[in-house]
């Protein structure tokens, strides 16, 4: 399925014995390893590197990269392996550098509300050790994903509507450039107007800049009081309508997720739950008692517009979290509903008056092709996730999932969108970089690739 | 005082005669027109361009850049001409394109919550011209700067601790090259992970990079209630230390400045106001009546700990008018406070838990240089300015300035901060680029200049 195919590989002895100079037992040729190493959670085809180093320290990424560089090595960096658009694959072969054991909590600054962290560290990981502290990292994509990965892919997730994306809450980077330097960007100031954004350039660019080492990110107090609430609608149009009306009225929601019947349905039995099966909008808040409850009370105003049934408001911690748990699980439980199957999944975003057009749309382009699909959503933001079931032995339902992929996406572009809202181009959004961005614009990123 | 002096003019007859068919009588020569476009609010003298020309389309401009690159001549973007770092003046002569005419205000999508503009609205304008809709553009550096002059110095200012910076309310531009073609870069997408943020890599990078020509920007619905509050302090140390507070506990203020009594006289003086003349913090809240009642409450126990004086809780649009009136004439209040003198501005950020360090020991930099001087900032950020009072014909005390301005900057770098937060390099921060970044980020800054 995946048509491009590795080169064989590119380590020479030479290359072999200075990757072993630098990482001793922490370099590894071993099938199991390479294997690990070679996939992600998208639908392609295992395609392993010829050689995993897990890497402990900036020094040795930036020796890493020396290396690989003098020797014309592919360099791939390997955080969680949580990608679902085949950004860790080895196409061309080469190394993985792991960074996952590159998990130190450099620091915690509470009173400036910042951490500094290595790459591996995972979000699950910052927040558990921010337990005491009174503050939180909102930024939360669903899959327990390394940060390091997180930035290079700028990713957001649910809580992005109130929080930002990636984008918006790293304050400064250490990255390893191709030619192994080791270069700092940003301050822990809140902001800075000294100079290109070296940080934000870093940010999305996916791992083709430089490998990122050290992050300082923004943490928030952890709000006063937390509710979540859960509704009900007869169909797609009335959830996503709301969903719209209720970011229009700027109603200051810290999530607002979509699950259509399907997806419901998937977690209901993956998570023994008795979720109604019908759309559904997921909502947190985050304030002090009284602003939760006046978030959650004009919410309620505009869903009972659109004919929403069950709202249903949680605010014991035990309920939330059921909740948030059952929404944490789509992705699996839509993947363990048809055994044998990969998701190919879709990742627009769209100005929010579209995003209806653009939801029901793309549902259909997958019933015309004949693709088991099901749809979450951070509608606050006006992205979703058509996640395609797709069995990867079956070329012709590949090809009909392929072209259904294609029609939404061009759709979503015609609309004033983007082809990936928050998981990045990796393999499987390099077609539509040439339709989303001017021939002038790909020629500017070119040139930023050459020049680093 | 400006050590740069302008070569002569580089405008030969071939390059006089092309401006003038593209421009017509919209390009100009004269003496008042060229002094006109040869200052900003810097303390630095006059430096005219040789010529101004005033564009009123992206394909002028195109084809203004194309013209000078052929012909090697400098080409200086101007808008509202209140830079307070040197930006605009011609070091090297050339050419001012003036952006003030274009200023169409191309699209309101109000169910999207974005504005399309061309560089020369100003803020006010698109304000104005959103009256109607619910809507608002927050940011609001105090001068009535264009959107255009406003990104590519990634200006921020009294709402930014609320909203963010033009770093995090540009969606996408239109950008003409140094080679005159018109790139676009973002979507109307709220977030996307598609390829290298080229918007953000044209945010602040104060026109060496490109002219903007077109913003598409983020704006946020009207909140339901705003209130403003004032309260008096007995000194700095303990108006900072509330603030650092106010912050630390995350009540979400929409603004929250500080001014120092030279600057509370000074506006008292311009504005015919009886502030009482002590270190004060100016707020404002915005959020539904109850939460804003509840942030004002919360704001009012963190500033009595800190034996605030008149707490005063100011709800009717004309009282907080009167209030933030006041705060935005401070610059002037300030300039005027001393009969021919200018105004050389600091512009240090820090992280907040070292805000009252960092301002406390600029002002004893003063002090000991004995230069007059007055402080605002934007405490909510980390950010304030030290405004000097500098008389540009006393060599002495410009130098006296200088140092004091070079030791207090290099305090806010030594504490993680940076040189400026929001008024750009322009030619004032220069020789502080290679204090703050490394000399590698440096490079690759250099870099990206060559590669565009």
């Amino acid at each position: 399925m995946n048509p491009i195919i590795s080169s064989s590989s590119r380590l020479n002895q030479e290359a072999l014995a200075g990757l072993q100079a630098i990482f001793g037992d922490r370099f590894s040729t071993a099938q199991s390893v390479r294997e690990h190493h070679g996939r992600d959670e998208s639908f392609y085809a295992c395609m392993p590197p010829d050689a995993v180093a897990f890497a402990l320290s900036a020094e040795e990424v930036a020796a890493t990269a020396a290396l690989c560089n003098a020797h014309r090595i592919p360099l791939i960096a390997f955080g969680a392996g949580s990608s679902v658009e085949g950004h860790l694959l080895a196409v061309k072969g080469g190394l993985a550098v792991d960074l996952s054991r590159m998990n130190r909590i450099v620091g915690i600054h509470a009173e400036d509300a910042i951490a500094v962290v290595e790459p591996g560290v995972t979000r699950t990981q910052l927040n558990n050790a921010l337990k005491d502290s009174g503050l939180f990292f909102p930024i939360d994509p669903g899959a327990d994903a390394t940060l390091g990965g997180m930035a290079a892919t700028r990713a957001s997730g649910t809580n992005a509507v109130r929080y930002g994306t990636m984008r918006d809450n790293v304050l400064a980077l250490k990255v390893v450039t191709a030619d192994g330097r080791i270069v700092s960007a940003g301050t822990k100031a809140k902001k800075s107007s000294a100079g290109y954004d070296l940080t934000r350039i870093f940010i999305g660019s996916e791992g083709t800049l430089g490998i990122i080492t050290e992050l300082t990110v923004k943490l928030y107090p952890l709000p006063e009081a937390v509710s979540a609430a859960v509704c009900s609608f007869s169909d797609v149009e009335h959830a996503i309508t709301a969903a719209m009306r209720i970011m229009q009225n700027g109603i200051p929601v810290a999530r607002i997720e979509f699950l259509d019947s399907h997806a419901v349905h998937c977690i209901n039995v993956h998570c023994k739950l008795a979720l109604p099966a019908h759309p559904l909008l997921l909502f947190e808040f985050h304030g002090s008692e009284s602003s939760v409850e006046e978030q959650a009370e004009a919410t309620r105003l505009i869903v009972n517009d659109h004919y929403a049934s069950g709202f249903e408001w949680a605010t014991r911690p035990e309920e939330r979290s059921r909740l948030w748990t059952a929404r944490h699980q789509a992705y699996f439980a839509i993947l363990h509903s048809r055994p044998g199957a990969r998701i190919m999944t879709t990742d627009c975003c769209v100005p929010i008056s579209r995003l209806a057009d653009c939801l029901l749309a793309a549902r259909r382009d997958c019933e015309i092709n004949g693709i088991r699909h099901a749809v979450i959503g951070h509608v606050g933001d006006g992205n979703f996730h058509v996640l395609m079931l797709v069995d990867p032995e079956d070329a012709d339902e590949t090809s009909r999932a392929e072209k259904a992929n294609t029609s939404l996406v061009n759709r979503a572009l015609e609309m004033g969108g983007t082809c990936t809202g928050e998981h990045g181009i990796g393999l499987h959004k390099i077609p539509f970089m040439a339709k989303e961005h001017s021939e002038d614009a790909l020629d500017m990123m070119r040139s930023i690739k050459r020049a680093f």
